[in-house]
């Protein structure tokens, strides 16, 4: 029922991903029968594959999430993070409003050992392909150990679904002066990551523009600077396709260019927008839960349904706990080094 | 002799800045005599109004601003910016080590009463003309009243070199999500600029998207943040620019068309990058100091020193000192407000 749009969009989705997946997929769908039934009709071919959990109660989009606690039973959101908990479905996922898909998120699956609360991922389109950075928004105040926490999960995450069973590179997200090197948090970050142990490879700091660069394969940063930076990020695609637009508008010359070389252009926009790259899971749950966009269109839908169905066959959240023990121990023994080493080891 | 390239770059930039401007400009050029006027030979309608300053000594881009300040008397940026301190130059441009020009100029010109250490303004084109971002890198740990500082003087310096006297509009740069509206200190200076009563159109909360859209005319953020969006924002052009070109030489038909549209497309670039925008004020001081790319061409470089020509011919200092007055007493009386009025005011 999510999203700004409903059934129109999120059924017509879940045909389309059923069609492109790689892997035979099957759903539940949660929300008002008729409605779902109604757009149904339109995908003949989704109707084997679907199964109707009919409610009346949906979670609407300017409810606190203390308040989804205490009053989302029975609603279409809560139902489905709930089948996942019953192990009905093998992921959840929702157009709705995030922080009560958090917080339902949380209550129902609990989080994998050590970690206190769900980060969000993003997948973002790069000159190096898809990258991942995280937090977008989720936790805004971060002290350096969420950092290494989002560190972790996010090469968990990359690797399942973009990664293709590659080593991911890490990098923690800073600002290039000399003089003042970013937060304290950010710092006492670095230094641990620096020490190895967990499954990726440590880049170092990098900078805003080494996001759309694809520097490293995971930008870890926290929640506030992240979803600043995303939604920079899908501000400038939307100015470029904007000023693109127009410049090749302007004259008859132009115009015919533009016509010439339309098919490369219309593909440009999908491949530079990090919004159209649509499926941010919340990551650190024992259970897959992602987040679509609310203004995602089917295809988008389909997208961030394809997003849950790698995740949910990865094991992705083994590999978060085994990472998660490791880093108990590095903190463990960097806290325990003599004060003397630690120092020279930095020089 | 600062930036990446010196002499070659700075003194054509001088030329073409000169022939550009409104106003009758002349230089004094701090430097390497003989490298000096080995490039004005190429230039010799700026000879008349070039005035060259030898020295031997420079400021390195590796050096600490404490050091700058012990070891940098006698450099060409610290004798730059002592002849703003003199009364022989309206303004000074520096590409070199911005930690050292933060430092000096505090040291020679000092601040605008009430103001502890400077901000640097980016300008940001947008669909809507011109915008300014501030911080964007000189304070990384902000507090509410820093950023209401950055919200009198980004609004002065709008006012100054963008908005040709039209009253500017304000926005604090937050995130979206409802549960939980961005730090403290945002919150704070939030509840202190809705009570106008300063030379600016206060507008509430901004996002990373905004920026780019031209919401408002001044984004206000911390220097970490400002930062890491500015060089996103710089990152997704140079990444846009590729993805086009790539696209554009894909096949006959798009190189084609890319032919017809070239003019379009080569403008493009230039409008498009924030980082072609040249010239960051440092904002705050008793006079004009304005920091170029260290790695801007001769065209950047001219671009900066329109920025400063502006800014040194504008009362924009005035402004601040004005607002910053009035911003004292605006903040004395809401905390002197009875604590019930400021909650209902807030409701």
């Amino acid at each position: 029922m999510g999203g700004d749009f409903g059934p129109p969009v999120t059924v017509e989705g879940m045909a389309l991903a059923a069609r492109a997946s790689r892997r035979p997929l099957r759903f539940l769908a949660h929300g008002d029968q008729a409605a779902i039934e109604a757009e149904l009709a339109r995908f003949p071919d989704l109707k084997a594959k679907l199964e109707i959990r009919h409610t009346d109660s949906v979670i609407s989009g300017d409810v606190k999430p203390a308040q989804a606690l205490r009053r989302g039973k029975g609603t279409s959101l809560w139902n489905a993070v709930e089948s996942v908990r019953a192990h009905q479905a093998a992921g959840a996922l929702s157009g709705g409003n995030t922080g009560a898909l958090m917080a339902i998120s949380k209550l129902h699956l609990r989080m994998i050992g050590g970690l206190d609360r769900p980060a969000i991922v993003a997948s973002w389109p790069t000159s190096k392909g898809m990258k991942a950075v995280l937090d977008v928004g989720a936790n805004i105040d971060c002290d350096a150990d969420q950092l290494l926490e989002f560190a972790v999960m996010g090469s968990a995450f990359w690797g399942a679904v973009h990664g293709a069973g590659k080593r991911p590179t890490v990098g923690l997200l800073n600002v290039g002066s000399e003089e003042m090197k970013g937060h304290q948090e950010v710092r006492d970050a670095h230094q641990i990551l620096r020490l190895g142990g967990l499954d990726f490879d440590y880049h170092g700091f990098v900078e805003g523009n080494d996001i759309a660069l694809g520097t490293v394969d995971v930008v870890v940063t926290d929640g506030f600077t992240g979803n600043v930076a995303l939604k920079t990020g899908e501000g400038m695609a939307r100015f470029f396709g904007g000023t693109l637009r127009a410049a090749l508008s302007a004259t008859i010359a132009t115009k015919l260019g533009a016509l010439i070389a339309s098919s490369a252009l219309r593909s440009l926009k999908a491949r530079l927008d990090p919004s159209t790259v649509n499926g941010g899971p919340l990551l650190g749950l024992k259970g897959t839960v992602v987040k679509s966009h609310g203004s995602a269109d089917a295809r988008g839908f389909a997208n961030a349904i394809g997003v849950a169905a790698d995740l949910a066959a990865s094991s992705y959240a083994d590999e978060i706990a085994r990472n998660m023990d490791r880093l108990v121990a590095i903190k463990a023994a960097a806290t325990s080094e003599p004060r003397g080493e630690a120092q020279s080891a930095e020089a």
